[in-house]
């Protein structure tokens, strides 16, 4: 094993350092984030950084970036209109995915800078990902200013879940591996998996709960 | 597609809301956070929330349940002794490492009760999880309860990280596939990917900024 400690990882250079603490969480969740702003740009970005908050409500959080240092346009046009959408990357679209990842300025749609499509769905303003397997429309709950490095845990509600039908189990579960969903690792890592198995519900074996009885 | 609106997601029998929702964010790391309380008694739990907040300073955060619902050790751990790990689950623990989700009473140590082994390293009070290819001694930073569904985001700095020689990349990057690392889908759906590619920095494209400028 490398070991690094304090003074080790304070010492690394950057890049190496943000390479190696961004591959330190394990496999993240792959999603553009879909927005438009009050004048009607449209913007999308990746995010790895999506996390499951609850289920009832449905709630999901994202991390921001520090404010200030480049635009942030998902955050503003967020702000701006209350509503965003988030969509899961799929196989065929890692390439446009991960280029969003560009600096471009907020007058610069990705989607017209990437091969990722806008699609409209009756009664919502916010563009979805064109076939995306998993859509999402969220509505801005509220947010989380993170005092220790100047990052924000923004927190949305699952308003409207589109799913493709060939991935949704009887008991609600969702195998992406059907539907060639990514996984990010580090910064630029892009994995497609399959699913191994579903080892169910879990309940303390009989054997230990005898054991601690003596 | 298959379209759940706001009514559709709450009228959901609840086994099936929470299969379901919980499988919307994506791929989910699978960490073991392994503690040890006051008394000398060890934990060891899996986590799928474990979420990267940040590299300088080394931040990664975890979302803990209601407290007050059932016993939950691990944060209880923490707040006594301000130190715990994360430990990358790997292909032949994944049986063992998701059992640990099963309500054991605190004076039960998972260790025990699974095929996982606590390893302790030189100085270091808090166990790892043997064998793990991905090893990070934590410390307490701070936390922000998320008072919407009453949940707590724990957020900890790594102060000491393990990493296996074999799976470190020159410029820092983990590739969690030649350890067979695994990740999460819902509650208890596993997979073990494989790295497709390292896609690099992205810079916007020339022939996009020209249109721009126009």
């Amino acid at each position: 094993m490398i070991h690094f400690d304090q003074e080790k990882l304070d010492r690394l250079n950057n890049i190496y350092k943000i390479n190696l603490i961004n591959s330190c969480s394990g496999y993240k969740p792959a999603n553009l984030i879909a927005t438009v702003s009050k004048n009607g740009v449209e913007n999308v970005a990746i995010f790895s950084s999506v996390v499951h908050i609850g289920s009832n409500p449905p709630l999901l959080g994202f991390v921001v970036r520090p404010s200030g240092e480049v635009p942030r346009n998902t955050y503003t046009n967020i702000k701006e209109t209350g509503h965003y959408t988030i969509n899961h990357v799929f196989e065929s679209i890692t390439e446009g995915a991960h280029h969003t990842s560009a600096r471009y300025n907020e007058d610069i749609s990705e989607f017209d800078a990437t091969n990722l499509e806008a699609e409209y769905k009756k009664e919502i303003t916010t563009p979805f990902v064109k076939g995306s397997p998993v859509q999402m429309q969220m509505q801005y709950v509220s947010e989380y200013y993170i005092k220790e490095n100047n990052t924000t845990l923004v927190l949305g509600k699952i308003v409207n879940l589109y799913v493709e039908n060939k991935i949704i189990d009887k008991d609600g579960y969702l195998n992406l591996g059907k539907a060639n969903v990514a996984t990010v690792t580090g910064l630029d890592g892009y994995s497609i998996p399959k699913l191994k198995n579903r080892k169910g519900y879990q309940r303390p074996k009989a054997s230990i709960l005898l054991k601690q009885k003596k």
